[in-house]
Parts: C-alpha cells; structure tokens; sequence
C-alpha cells in the first residue's frame, strides 16, 4: 500500500531532519532510544506536539519504532522478533563484551554458569568485614590522602612475599598497583603500542583482551591454543607474518580452557621472543587456584620482556578492586606518569584493607580452600556436562574453567540467547575466539554449578533449543 | 667528632642495607616512617635487638632519625649537595606532573603550600571510619562482587539528589561511576577524541589535563583565563581557527585561578559550541566548596553538549577512589562498554562507603564545614603572602586556590626547585601554562598554609632564591 504523500511543515521537517541527520552519521545507531519527546521540544524550542508528529512521521517511513511506553527507537537490522522485547541489550551482537554485561548487569536470581567468577558465597566474606573494621581503627590507615603513585608500600611488599612462595620472586620496588588487573594490561599497552601494531593473543582467549586490544586499535592475532600452550608452529609462523610487538596471554588456568602451559612451551616462548623483540604480557590472575603450578613465563629471573599482571579480584574480592603490574625499572616512572595523568593514583584504603588479610593471612588461607572446593566441583560439573551430551575439550587440573564441545548442531550463541530469556548466563564460545571458530564450544564455570535447579534448565534449554 | 668505626655483626648488618636501598630508590623520602621495630624484626626473621641495633647505627650515620615516642624516620631536609642521591626523580624537568609527583610521594614531614589538596586532619575521618564499620556490619553490602556496569545505584541515585541541591538536576540513570574524576575525562577522550584532533583548555589550568591531553596525542589549544571564565574573544577565535571537538575546563572556583564562571560567559559559551559543534566537559571537582554558586556549563537543562564530571576526592576521601560522569543517553552505553574493556569494573565496596556518608549526610555536613574553614583560611593567606611581597592575580571568593604574582625577579620553577629541597612544595605556575607564561605565578593552597614554621621558611626561600 502506498503511503500517501503530503510534506511536513517546516517545523517539523526540521526536527525530522534533524533526526535522520543524527542517524545517518551513526550517532544514533540502530536500537538506540530517541530523546524524549518533552526533551527534544525543548532542545529544539518548537512544541511538544511538533515533536509527536515527526516521529509519527519517522515511524511511517520505517526510521524509527515506538515501543509501548518505552519512547521511540532507531529502527535498525533485528535479532529474531522475541528478542525486541526483552529490551535493547538483547538486541547486540554477541560480541567480546556481551559476557562481560550480562554477567555484571543480570540480577542475583540468574543462574550463571557462564559468569567468570566464583559465586559470592565462596568469597570471603567474614575477613574482608574484620579487615575493614580493622582499618576503620587502624590510627595509621590511610583514610583520606591520595596513595603514593606506585601504591602502598605495605601491599607491594606483602605481593612480592607472595609471589616469592609461588617461586615468583619480585622485587616490591618494581610493583606498580592499579585499580584492576585489566587497568594494568590497558595501561601497558597504552605504554607498549601504536594503534596498527600487532598483538598476539591465544584462540581462545579471556574475551575482555579482545575488546581491550580492539580499544587500542591493532591488529590482532591469533595462535591456536592447546592444552599445554599456544600451538608453536603457528605461533613462530605469526611472529614471521606480522612481527607483532606483544604477546598477551593468560597464565594458568588458562581462562577459558582451563590449560596449562608446559616448560618446554614457556622456554620457547621466551627464545622466540627474544630473537623476535616480542613483549611478553602474562595475566597471572588465576594463579592462585593452581593445586600444582605450571611453567610461568615471568618466572623468578625476571626477563626484561615480561611483565606480570595481576589482581585479587578472583580470590579475595572484585568489590574492593586492585591490580599489580610488575614489570622492568626503567618503565617504571613512564607507567607511574601515564598512571598519574590519566587516573591519578590509586585507592589507599582499599590497597590498606588488602593488604592486612595477606598480612595476616586470610586470604591464604581461603585460596588453599578454594582449591580444595574447586577439586571437587570440577568433577561434578564433568560428570553434569557429560550426562547432557557435552564434551569437556580436556580436563583441566584446576581452576574454574571447562571449555566444552556442544552436542552436535547445537550452536552456543543461539544457545545463550536462549538461555538469557529464561535467566540462565551461559558463555557461548566465539565471544573467546578471534577466528570465530568456537560457535561449537561454551565455557563453563565449575564454581557457579552447583544450584539444584540447574541439571533441569540447562537440559530444557538444550533439548528446546532452536538452533 | 669522629664516631669510631666498628663493623656491623651480619644480620645487623643485612638490616642496615635493606634501610639505605629503600632510601636510595627513594621509596621511603626523606621524613617518612621506618617500619616499626618489632615489623621490621617480623618481617626479616631477626630479633628485635638487631633492629634497634641496625636503626641505631643508622641513626648515628644521620641516615635516620629517632623521635621520641614515634619511631624512626628517614633523615631529611637534605643538603643541596646530596641531590643526586636522592634519586632521578629530583632532576626532572618542572613539567606537568611535576607537582603530582612531589604531592604525592614527599613525606608527611614537608610543607605543601603547592598541594591541590585538602589537609589529611580537615578531612571526614571519623565519619569514613564510621562508614567502615557500617559497611562492615551491613548483610547486604557489596564486598565481594563486580559492580554494575554504570556502578552502584544507590551511590548513583544520591549523587542525583545531592546535584540536585545543588541546582544541577540529574537523571541517576544518566549517571556512569568511575575510579575517579581523571579517570572520567580519560575515557570521554577516549569516546569522543581521535590523535591530532584540537582541544580547547584555560591558560592557566589544572596541570592534570595537560598531562592527559598529552597522552591522547592532541592539540592543546589554550586560552587565557579571566576572573570570570575564557577570555571570549580569544575563545571565539580559537574555534574559528582550529576546529576544536572538546573544551575541557573546571566549574569555580576554577583551579587554579580561583576564578567563577559568570553567567553571560556561560550562555555564550553554549552559544558558540552550538554554532561549532563543540562538546564541553565541565569538571566540578571544587564545586561542593562554592559558598555563592557561580555559573555552570552543565546546567539543569542538560544540553547534550555538556558532560558534567566530579569526585570526592577533594572534598571526603583520595583514598575512596570514585569519581562520575553525567552525559547524554544515548552515549552511555558505548561509555560503560569502553570502561568495561579497559577496567572492566569498578570499586563497589567504595561507593557503598561513599553512598552511606552521602545518605546520612555526614558529607554534606562536612562540606559546610570546610566552606567555613577556607573562608576563614582565605584572608589569612593573603594577608602572608602579601606581607612577602606576593601579589593575588584576584581575591576568589571561595575555594583552596590562590594564583599569586610572585615578587619582581623571582622564577617560580627556580623557587620550586629550591622549596623541595627544603621540604616546601610549591606548585609553580608554569605547570599549569600551556603556553609557558605563568612563569611569574605560583598557585597557593590556603588550607596548607596554618603551619607556624611556614611564614619564615617561605620568607627565608624568597630572601635566598638563586633567581
């Protein structure tokens, strides 16, 4: 049926210009909510009706939709119909962040086998309380002042004594804190690279350094991964192609296949890296739910092409947020300027109340339970994933994680979109692969299985799945 | 008198190294606190004697120094000669993170009438321990988990109430909480500023921005300040000349200037970003300290060109990192995924402690309070200065900051240099020049001024300047 045509008058005609110019300059992109229609009269001066009527007129040329009682949106290509309802964030791509939002945005009654971290009954929670009374009595706690720039002393050392029991000795003075492990490797690479270089990370890979290194604008690389490192052929054949300045990596367990890399894989790494001037970044994030410790490529001599990355954010807390970085002295005061230029310094009190439970041991001491927990979930999620027709990639010693094969035609993006609509966060496996050649494959957190309801959902969910 | 020379027995020995080569790399400075005795003899596995012995010796070296009933610190002021001891951090250039680093890692013991900060002792501390404990007891505060993408909406929704207040109404949605106010313009640069794009800054401002700006590689374009905002013309010109995309300014009292925007600037100022296409971020870290509100860029109409950020570093903690910013729908989304993919989260512990001083109006009572104090601190300061000879650019009204002409024939870099070895910082107004010519001026902080040893040490380092 024809529309039939009459021009718009020019007030009108204005604020609809207006809106296709926004549009078509990608400001607006497709989903996203217009301003209100009190919020545009005003910004444009016309009438809160003149607004009505050019989006009405919008709406009839397909630019954009009304949703009942939500505003006007940019019309735009749709996922399948269902998920228009559920509100604009179902409408993105499953891209590196999508695991990211969903795990911090779904509410508590979710279940989150695809979460990235441990459930918050399994965190400790009774020290984290004491330790913040303890500070809040402290004389000596640093409430109000600016921390140094390199962070508490206190902590550096109380890390670098760790690290020292994992046969990863570091000199504190070489320890530069952040506010997260993430802020450590996104300060490193605004230190290390150039938009257009490139940078080698695992297939798969932690899905956050994608999103990372596409931030930065290079050119990524991918090596394919196994279970006892990056495939070293490949890895050689990618420094030859396109000479890339970093290699960012997780240690073990690998997130998200739960992998651990082999001496004989870490030393090559390193001859490679070195007959190659290649950066090595190495996230140790997970290391402290390792029962057995497996090759490192910062190890105790400490190269000068590596740097260590770190956080407490899967062991003690992601509330009270603190990352480390350690890494060769003469970087050192250039990362405490960019440090200081772009987030100023650091957060003392939180740093304070981290640094008393490694003093006095509690957060050991709930690591070494955390390994013993997570000994036994490993099986028990196996055991779950196998019964439902899944096929675990390999069996990893520790950690959280186990990547899975997903019965046969099913696809997990489509799985998890599935999932979503009925609370359940999975982690579909193309959101960890640069090549995109995971959609078979899905994440698993062994920590986050453990709810009763959660045999039954995920074997709905598969058997019901449209995919 | 000559002190005999006897060797240290070996662990005494072993302890009297460790001190020099904290001392040599600077990471304890001069006036800073030794760990305690019975730390010290912890932490190294040596008895208490060996340490008093080891400090001791120290001590009669004059590397440190013993204060009766507190402990032992480093040794310091130091004489010129021994600069090049101290470390490389002295020779620098005075350039814009000059005066962050000397804020930031001189000891307790120094002056800072150069400081951008409050006093540790005007600042809420019984109320942040108290929130502490609070946070402490409360079953439902957030001590382990990520928080929300857009952070915590309690803290959120307060922030709003408190804005409104304020005449600065706010939607909480429209709200994104960050690690700090820097952290805020860090990632709107990175949203809305490629290399080599123009930014419009105030000649003189805040030294951070420059330092920033300088990281995101773009051209910094500034124009003089005046008592009551821009120098107009110049303003104008500036856009006509260079295309710029942002302007990037403090809210009053402007640091460090002291100067409050007037309302007439402020509407042209929208004006001409209208007609130029110019994104404002107005950064109102200093607002909560106005007693009369002057102008705000960031007005209750919230234009889609402004983007309002703050924090509660200057006014409740440094230490409680959190900072936020206030920006147009349809930009937030794109603004919480960069934020996740280069910090992935933010402190949710943090803005609990935050939200609670907020909600039970301990803040808001405290910053009545420090309106007072700097009230009263204001006069005080420049009746000093002037007495030496130093001449206010303009009286502000409220606020911390005193931008002061220095005596004829003093440099204020030379002045600085020769304050630090003192144990005075200054802030020297080139750092907060772009174009070099605050040379002459130097920025006061008035609530660091109360120190009694000060009016002599600042007239004995005017007297003696080799300038």
């Amino acid at each position: 049926m024809d529309i039939p045509y009459s021009p718009a008058p020019g007030r009108t005609a204005g604020i609809m210009q207006f809106v296709r110019q926004r549009i078509a300059a990608r400001e607006w992109p497709p989903g996203s909510r217009l301003p209100s229609l009190r919020g545009m009269a005003r910004q444009h001066g016309v009438s809160k009706s003149t607004v009505v009527e050019a989006y009405e007129r919008l709406e009839s040329e397909g630019v954009i939709r009304a949703r009942a009682g939500a505003g006007f949106y940019v019309a735009g290509p749709l996922a399948p119909l269902a998920l228009s309802e559920i509100g604009p964030r179902l409408d993105r791509q499953i891209d590196p962040l999508w695991v990211s939002r969903q795990s911090l945005d779904l509410g508590a009654q979710a279940l989150k086998p695809g979460c990235g971290w441990l459930p918050e009954d399994w965190m400790p929670r009774d020290a984290i309380r004491r330790a913040l009374r303890q500070v809040a009595r402290d004389p000596e706690a640093p409430l109000t002042d600016y921390a140094p720039a390199l962070g508490l002393p206190a902590l550096r050392t109380q890390i670098a004594q760790h690290l020292g029991t994992r046969g990863l000795a570091a000199d504190p003075r070489h320890i530069l804190l952040t506010d997260s492990g993430t802020q450590a490797v996104d300060l490193l690479c605004r230190f290390l690279i150039e938009p257009g270089d490139a940078v080698l990370v695992d297939d798969p890979c932690y899905f956050n350094f994608l999103a990372l290194l596409r931030a930065h604008r290079v050119r990524i690389i991918g090596v394919p991964h196994a279970p006892d490192g990056p495939d070293m052929d490949r890895f050689e054949a990618a420094l030859e192609e396109y000479r890339p300045r970093l290699y960012l990596s997780n240690a073990g367990p690998h997130n998200p296949t739960g992998a651990r890399l082999s001496a004989a894989k870490a030393e090559r790494i390193h001859a490679l890296a070195e007959a190659h001037d290649l950066i090595l970044i190495e996230d140790d994030i997970f290391g402290d739910l390792e029962s057995r410790p497996s090759a490192r490529l910062a190890s105790g001599d400490r190269s000068d092409r590596v740097v260590q990355v770190g956080s407490f954010s899967k062991t003690l807390s992601a509330s009270l947020r603190c990352g480390y970085l350690i890494v060769r002295e003469d970087w050192l005061d250039a990362l405490a300027d960019l440090r200081t230029a772009t987030t100023f310094s650091g957060a003392g009190l939180t740093q304070a109340v981290i640094a008393r439970l490694l003093r006095d041991g509690a957060w050991q001491q709930h690591t070494r339970l955390l390994r013993s927990r997570l000994a036994q979930a490993m099986p028990r999620a196996i055991r779950l994933l196998c019964a439902l027709g899944l096929q675990p990639w390999h069996e990893p010693e520790d950690g959280m994680f186990l990547w899975c094969r997903l019965p046969d035609g099913i696809d997990g993006a489509r799985l998890a979109q599935a999932g979503l609509q009925q609370g359940l966060m999975l982690a579909p496996g193309n959101v960890f692969s640069l090549a995109q050649t995971a959609g078979h494959m899905m994440r698993f957190n062994v920590s986050q299985m453990d709810d009763p309801r959660l045999p039954e959902r995920l074997a709905t969910l598969i058997r019901t799945c449209p995919c």
